[in-house]
């Protein structure tokens, strides 16, 4: 028997429908063309707090202790977890604090303020940051994505591509820690095993391509990329088994290569995604995956926290 | 029997959808929080050539005769028209020219242009232009709006929004020559009655507002709008018609109204849509209509054709 039941993301979806939507897919006029394929984007974009990290984080509260919830929770997060955290914690009435770096972007910083969020920004190590304010405060860490009902939570949109394209053959995703990819691909090779799911990282934040070929979760000493929802410092010995046993390929993509897509899905999706959703089209763009031609591909578009000054420079 | 059969729709909605797919709905979490409603959004904005006028248009030239298809079309357009046209009719090999004001906006014209069309700019009256080189090419027109065959494309709208949110009590949608609301109001009326349509209008650009007080189609002398999706010169005898009989109120919004939740929608929904579609929130913002808290309400996203240079001021 599998590690993996999907009976635990139907039960997360009952656990975070109260609060959230689904998304929708849509078929893109614009790539479809482009690149020969029937192309669909799924807007998890439109999500609350503007990413998918928000349904893993409202599935997780569902586990935590009353004492656990008094006490508080904490994080570490480049801003979309933090921004989920901050907003799904408030939900419940939990304090939430959350380690970020020194330079997180001022709207996602502005935003967790926003939701409740207590914010603690480091230079150092986020990780030891993390652990030093959990054991100091008596926190409960909600870990971004090396946590079962985490990925649960993120498995719920496997359950919405499925239930709305039955037909769909391949599904290119964007990689961090691994937590999206984790949720999504066990349910869609659970409900279809001829699924290919194809991953994306930044050749800058390889984290996961680098622990596939070691078989072992690796840390980056540095990872700065514009794909900031994509920069995950180390890998997850969670995420890592999903990936080995759900995942058909992991893929690298430039900077320069995000950028353009990036540019591409704004001006003719009319689309504002952040980068790490655009990385998704530029491994189609820039050939890094060999697909037939007329294949039903989705591209996940997992957020859109993009920074609006850099915004207004694409445009 | 009332003028309107529903069956013409679902013909329509035959006729098109081998070429068009349904656009999405969304749940606003910021305005529904803002307003206290269940606010909906009707993303029509990711209509193929970025609105819905490719509904009406590609229903109607199933209706013309093999030797007007191989005489040409023409139309009059501020900009949606234009493009919707130029492309329907390069889809079915037709020869497309369109009357467009040579203060339309660059992007659209160049739009236009890509899919195919043939522009005349004209400083000139746009309909008497459209008059002349219609008959001096023997051409055939298709009305931008007032034409029973646009209309029922455009109803296939109703059609989706009913059958995604039976639940829903009020659609607020943009008027300009009035071809929207005919074919949205025509059907949701005849599906529920109880369901609301309200129409709404740039206080610049109120020609259906004028017609319904001097009960005949008018005409403006001048009409300038940011929301130039709205600004239909003259109001038809054919919408007119629909309208009086299923819209249940036309109200006005002021240019900055437009503008401020133009940039709302766009920094809180992280969706760029066109003044045209703002419209209608800003007649929610701005109180133009009296609407019970916690209703289910549905706005029309009629649009994402925004010139880029002003979506870069609003940013």
């Amino acid at each position: 028997m599998s590690f993996f039941d999907i009976k635990n993301v139907l039960i997360a979806k009952k656990n975070i429908y109260k609060k959230l939507n689904h998304t929708p897919i849509i078929k893109s006029f614009f790539f479809s063309k482009l690149l020969n394929f029937n192309l669909y984007l799924k807007l998890e974009s439109f999500q609350k707090t503007g990413s998918f990290k928000v349904r893993g984080v409202l599935n997780k509260l569902n586990y935590i202790s009353d004492i656990e919830k008094n006490n508080g929770v904490v994080s570490l997060s480049a801003g979309n977890h933090a921004q989920a955290l901050a907003w799904a914690a408030s939900e419940k009435g939990i304090k939430s604090t959350i380690i970020m770096p020194y330079t997180a972007s001022k709207d996602k910083i502005k935003s967790t303020k926003y939701y409740g969020g207590n914010i603690i920004l480091t230079k150092n190590n986020m990780l030891e940051e993390c652990m030093r304010v959990m054991k100091k405060n008596n926190l409960t860490l909600i870990h971004p994505f090396d946590d079962d009902h985490v990925i649960y939570g993120q498995g719920t949109i496997g359950l919405e591509i499925f239930e709305y394209l039955k037909k769909i053959e391949y599904v290119i995703i964007g990689v961090g820690g691994g937590g999206l990819i984790s949720g999504i691909s066990s349910v869609l090779k659970t409900l279809n095993p001829k699924i290919k799911i194809i991953g994306v990282e930044p050749i800058n934040s390889n984290v996961i391509s680098k622990s596939l070929i070691s078989n072992k979760p690796e840390f980056l000493s540095s990872n700065i990329t514009i794909a900031d929802g994509l920069a995950a410092p180390f890998a997850g010995n969670i995420t890592l088994k999903y990936i080995k046993k759900f995942v058909d390929k992991v893929v690298c993509v430039k900077e320069s290569e995000i950028k353009n897509s990036l540019k591409q899905i704004i001006k003719n999706e009319k689309l504002i995604v952040e980068p790490a959703a655009a990385a998704t089209i530029a491994a189609l763009v820039y050939d890094k995956i060999s697909i037939p031609k007329k294949s039903n591909v989705l591209c996940l578009m997992c957020g859109s926290n993009i920074d609006t000054e850099f915004l207004k420079k694409l445009l």
